[in-house]
């Protein structure tokens, strides 16, 4: 802990101080909440986790010896989005998504995913292996009549040719759903753990398990804080009990260095119902155990 | 306080256990919240309001000494709206609300109140006349580039002429503002009672200027929460400083009996930034005081 | 601000270290609270005016210069009582309070005003003056059918001639009431001061009407802290909207010396509803205003 | 997720809407809180429990594919109870249970298991079998005094006949207690689990324990939240550290299909001191896994 | 309400994005607060303030019609403070302050005025008037034995004459204190105006009356949150009931235009105690009062 | 649950009521903070620790059958500190500390253990073995420039001789660090578990891996409470995600029983900062574990 404190580190991610899109790795919140389902509110999580961040500059990651702020890396500020308008919204995510080489986005809900998968399509060519952590999987046709919605983010992302969904891994699922979205989920060939088996399995384990379905090709990991149980993260719009603790994810996380990432989203955080920025430093978290996994090569 | 207690109150507003749209005076909620331009949540506020209600029904109002139970009414739960999507909600809220007879509506975020115009004017005839109580004067021409949003909705209701700005009155106004939103206001014909002036008003003076413009022909109350000061009201989206007291209120809306009251809404109260429900009671009981006018007849 | 800081004053209010209940004042808890009938939760109030009230312990009163430490006084802990029974309750509390000179009780609920008038009736000879600061009558007949509970305490305190209604001033009142209840206060002779009376007057003006109706005879000062309006003391369990600001209480309160105390209760507080501890301030403040008054003579 | 949103299911469990109790499985909210020996609150419990179980609305069991709504079931709303007095609840509660065929009940403090073992009784013969999920034995003859409250009610349900000591297994147990308290459960022939024990076995293992114990007959299931460590269940009012996480109840739970369940009930969530509501969540999702497996037979 | 929205205003005070300290008027954090002698935690007030001034950027000011961000303004940052040693961060605050033609400063705790008005001294000349907003005098001699500490702040500044008492002017003075330090505050020359006297009088006569103790030398305003009632600024850590309504603090200031200001502070915000930012935007409004003043000119 | 309830133990550890320091053991609050680099609070720690202590006085200790109010114990209150230095402070704490036998404090920072462990050494001799649970090493060499402040804690210790850190082992770090700073902790010979670790190990494992470490010589316990989980501690000034449940923390100290133990400290409990008092109540039940164990003998 070097240097004279002012309680205050620099706006953004991680202190970073570098703004311009041109960096390889581009910090950027999505305050997109309004195809929300439950409790709405997450407008406000980019603001809450940047805030947050501040406990993670006090030296580097203690098991890989990295520091994420070494990467050649900007907190590029929030993008623009269209006030209660969903399709205008989403293509200003995708058309500034575009000019990033790879993104690291903090959300708003789940739906900012769609864009940003997108634009990383436009980029790069192939659809994308994925890494959903989640409560929820995500792939209903709807949502209350909705078609883009929270809910739906990966119905579209696999019919668009977005993401493989072969070599799509979910983890933390544990949500009611009707079966009809359950069965198609899986005869798109996506992989399943539940949160119970999630459980019951090391990190060691689960880890291996990702790392065979995600393989060599490009991947992404999209993290949905309400993977966590409401215990380590009550400041969500989705909440469901029986979620993974932050130890797991963090132990998973850990083993999934060497893969070809290609960018990653943190959703979900709605910081009006956290507690004493718990969701939000966790959050914060998980996006600089995937930085560290980056700089760690 | 009769009969046997529960701890619960049947779920409808006071207790009240018709459902109907067919009585005289229909409560409804009207969850739609994603036109709001700062802190989200209002979606919320019907289920909140109508639990804080428990605390109005033990006996009758203490100065009408009327109880709005006795009335011709019934609470006919929540409007269905259309997920993510402002004008398709807006069509859904203005279709169910044609069927009422005389609503009081339970928001969500202001812009609801622009189909209840719409369809108390197909209803009605001609443009009614309105008590809008709010720190902001809400006739902004777009809210960040969003026509359809809660700092527009009497710009859209003047220009519709559903609400007669001659006889419009705003009270306990205090946001920033751009002048030219200002002097558009002022050149409709509104008149503009700020917060700094009516607190140093009287609630009597208040009341009498208020008949003044409003007159004798039918009106409509929309009261947003904030025009209550935050420490009275913290439980809502946009918050601003030096705004009025609920004996204020109270003691304005009090002396308003026997005016031809065609309706009325409150809106704005966001339960997820709340304390210990005041700000739901709050919003229930002007409610009430609404109801205990009409109860006078 | 003299000695050296621990933030932490000894235990007992304000810091008072004595203990026994032979001094000339006695502060007292008393965690009875099953006779609520909203929001539970009075008592852990004991507990958490007694911490607030180390905001009080840094000089005299800044009006009457006196300091209530100076008093012969002592905090002799909380009342025990009879767990989920409330007339054994009510008898133990009594017993207790009848070895007190004087009584400055923290609530607990209203209810506990019963017992310590009929100790005080007990010790004293003829019935008091009451100075009732409150939202509520509380004079109803039953509260759901039960006669024992905070609603009814001063049905029963006039009933049984513990309190003379003739020199009776209930302040704040403005809850909803059946006129039945209403009635038969005013028919005792109790004078109503309504929150909506009270905001329109100054409280010189006030005070000079309590001082007319408590005369010079023995008097207590009953103050439930929803008299105050939420936004001053949301920690409570039956809240109602349009009550006094703190200011208000104390320049009423402040107005009131030299009258023939002989006693005061605070009840009313509940810690899990409060924020930031400024309820169980607001009551300690109350309670340090009539010691003040005391020491002033 | 189909239909038109509103935000708001119908204020019943679940959603629904079915109100008498000649269904098949009745839902009953038991608002008494009076007997509660910490914190108080639980009297607010059933409302929000209800409100929390709009989360498990959008699809069916992930694990049983079964639907709740789908049995033969109402939500009767809450019974009544009589305020401030324990016997004349208690007798209100067996009273109105006695007309139900199967209940699952949302408290409330523990207490109100007690009128609901006696109803059962009372319909159906000998005493049923128990798994007792608690931090708490409940098995002290009183409570500072007190024969009836929420830590006594399995010394009189034992003692009445109600359960069978032999076939009742406590899992979760934690607090502090005295010796005699302790061997005089055992000598019951009751099987206790702690917490520590539970959490060095799988859920699965637990399962087959709770099964060997509670074998074919039938038997019942009371589900305290505070089984749950304060992380997961933080809103309560007598929280011991160190206990269950939600997904080892759900563990557990899952694995208990095919037995004789006779009843449930789902205490002592205590809204004030909630986050986020995650405790109600907990006990929401608590019920309706019970009813999962109700409905997978 | 123009531009695109991100519903996240730049980081700096309202949106303010020029860093330098060579503007005209300087924004500065200053977030010391190891001198509180009750509750802790205003070095969270800067960035809480920052965030809640999003609120105020939808316009101009709606009274003088101007626009802070017109000015010749910075946000230069917090300073930089040393860790847990008030001497040496005094001397820090006091030459980082002293390359700033006029600051407005965000606390931190009350003692951050004093390096603040030594920096200007030292810049300036003679002593300044001062119009001091506070629930206390702050003028004692030693907190607990410490000289440096939040209460002790203008004893140190009257005696360093950095400060003219016969120019001094409290305003919400209301907290107890020991006569000593009263008897000494009032010799010096300072012109007290309790909370009483305050709530007592109007705006307008308060204005005249700070006007006329400033008079047309340079002056200076130091706002402590805490001169506000808990009910209005409950997340401050030495709060006093009976205090200001952000109404009149706002009547107050607006109408001390054409004075001859050289600098403002804004103490003792502690978000950690805070509801819903209620406090922080209280505090970011009085900050944008008195820019909009130096904007009218 | 024997006696007759108040809700309110007395105000000592535990209901503890002895006060003098010269019993074998001493309860001691040390409210020391301003060396915290994050967010401040703890100086209330102590109270509220006490408070929360009222649920661990229903009985004995579960598994070992000891009551730790047994003891020669006494509950001294909080030490005397000297406002805003930390020297003086350090120095006012040994002094106080020197005066105990063995001392079990509440803090307050991490930083009060140096005191502490100097008092020990002063009456003791040689250097003691340490259990140190954190999530933070504590060794750096500076915090921000201060060289006291709560992370370089056992930076000073080892330097000083205090500590023999050949037997210290820290569990549950997992923070970022610099790499010197874990360097020079591993070469002094420090066993490090991380949390990690301590995740994928049985308490059993763990229990035996410190016996090994600590021997048979004194040894002491600093338990910072942010070795927890938020989840499990959100109340504290340093968060960390990926920490210990409390029953891990539980498992562990139950098997080191028959050490022999010199003293022990539970500090960074950040009451403002806490949901429903869990923080605390984890930390007066590890309080509660070590005086068990001591009980035990």
């Amino acid at each position: 802990m070097a240097g004279t404190p002012t309680f205050a580190t620099p706006p953004g991610f991680l202190g970073i101080t570098r703004q311009d899109p041109g960096a390889g790795f581009c910090i950027a919140g999505v305050p997109l909440d309004i195809g929300t389902t439950n409790r709405a509110g997450t407008r406000d999580g980019p603001a809450a986790i940047r805030r947050a961040s501040r406990m993670l500059v006090d030296g580097v990651h203690p098991q890989h010896w990295t520091d994420p702020r070494n990467l050649d890396i900007a907190d590029i500020g929030d993008f623009a989005i269209a006030l209660g308008d969903i399709p205008a919204s989403l293509a200003l995510i995708e058309q500034q998504a575009a000019a990033c080489a790879h993104i690291i986005s903090l959300g708003g809900e789940h739906l900012v995913t769609l864009p940003l998968l997108r634009a990383l399509a436009r980029r790069g060519g192939g659809p994308v292996g994925l890494l959903h952590m989640d409560a929820h999987v995500d792939t209903w046709e709807t949502n209350f009549g909705q078609s883009l919605a929270h809910g739906s983010v990966f119905f579209h992302a696999i019919n668009e040719g977005l993401v493989d969904p072969k070599r799509m891994i979910q983890v933390g699922i544990r949500s009611p759903v009707d079966r009809e979205t359950w069965d198609w989920t899986l005869a798109q060939g996506v992989t399943v753990v539940t949160a119970q088996e999630a459980h019951e399995a090391t990190p060691a384990a689960l880890a291996a398990r990702v790392r065979g379905v995600l393989g060599a090709a490009p991947c992404y990991l999209s993290f949905d804080i309400d993977a966590l149980d409401p215990a380590f993260a009550p400041g969500t719009g989705t909440p469901e009990v029986g979620g993974l603790a932050t130890w797991q994810a963090q132990g998973l996380l850990r083993r999934l260095d060497g893969l070809a990432w290609a960018g990653m989203d943190l959703v979900e955080v709605s910081p009006a119902h956290d507690q004493a920025e718990i969701t939000a430093l966790a959050g914060a978290t998980m996006a600089w155990e995937y930085l560290a996994l980056l700089a760690k090569g």
